[in-house]
């Protein structure tokens, strides 16, 4: 991860981009990357959803878009001053609080699959 | 990472989540995420996004909304049979190919901050 | 349509919002309002969404999120001096041209629902 | 409107297309057209951003955009019963009590730009 953010933070300074790079529009382009990794999955039934990566050279162009959220989401949260791996462990506790199991398993059984 | 992951999967089973958790259906939550993510940016000019995390009760909340972003592409990932980090670096070569720095600097100069 | 334009521009400026309302900002807040609308649909079926405005709860929450992403796109084209419904006419034999009806029906066949 | 609807649904029943429509669907395509719009404006100045018609490459590729967000927002509404004119109409009212005068003004006058 630290060599992830060294290597970003490498290829922006060499090609002059940081002026480009602030939040404000690091936010915009993930959710420009975002929205090209959902494209994959717009027209698929959530069953063909499980087996996208059976065909190889879709597999090759998800992992790509999985690499571009990535990298931008690791860029932005640099630029924040903050640890993404950290920020994600700590909210995993408030999603605990806000979805407690005896609720959760309640909406699971109220949709069947 | 690991630990990360491992907590994420964790928190789905035991909720009887697991079902909900599609790739389909994590790509379409993961764009929801970054959308409370880039909401703290709207209306902010570039250079006020520079100085948001200024203000410890907005600064919190988006460190929240980066968490979120994180594990749903984390665990979005291990759906998918990816190692998200990997795929991170493997994508900045590709990156380096698409925007060559002479190219990218001369885009650099052509639009003055 | 041409009341809704009028009514959108009034609303911006009593407030004196006019001056957040570049094209920039006004794109970024589709995308916040789409995803709010996209909200509804993540964790049902495509099934179950077809049947989702039989809850009058979430049918009148769903309405108004298509209202706020009509607004915005609405706004955003009269900003950028486009006429939404002409573009959209104009639109439809570009994606006629796109996708064939002979291959599109190809598409569909090999998709079984 | 009702004249872009019937050309919207001709489109889609020629290409046995109508199967893949669903709500849950459209709603991600939505998405997926909104950061096709968004991606025009990432790396632009606000300032930029309200000149950015006056390159007529640009301003026809923005206005096919705009009508791929339109023919999606309307063609999704008429799944769900929606009358996407009057959805947004309606939403005004609401806003303005969300928003009320004074205290958009005030916000307004705390952002100088």
């Amino acid at each position: 991860m630290e060599k992830l953010k060294k290597r970003l933070l490498k290829f922006a300074k060499e090609r002059d981009w940081e002026k480009f790079h602030t939040p404000k529009n690091m936010a915009m382009s993930l959710s420009c990357e975002v929205a090209e990794l959902l494209e994959h999955f717009v027209w698929l039934t959530e069953e063909e959803s499980t087996q996208v990566m059976k065909d190889p050279q879709k597999a090759e162009a998800i992992r790509q878009e999985i690499g571009d959220v990535m990298n931008n989401i690791v860029y932005l949260a640099d630029l924040l001053g903050v640890d993404p791996i950290q920020a994600a462990h700590d909210k995993i506790p408030l999603n605990e609080q806000k979805y407690p199991i005896d609720v959760a398993q309640e909406i699971s059984r109220r949709h069947k699959r």
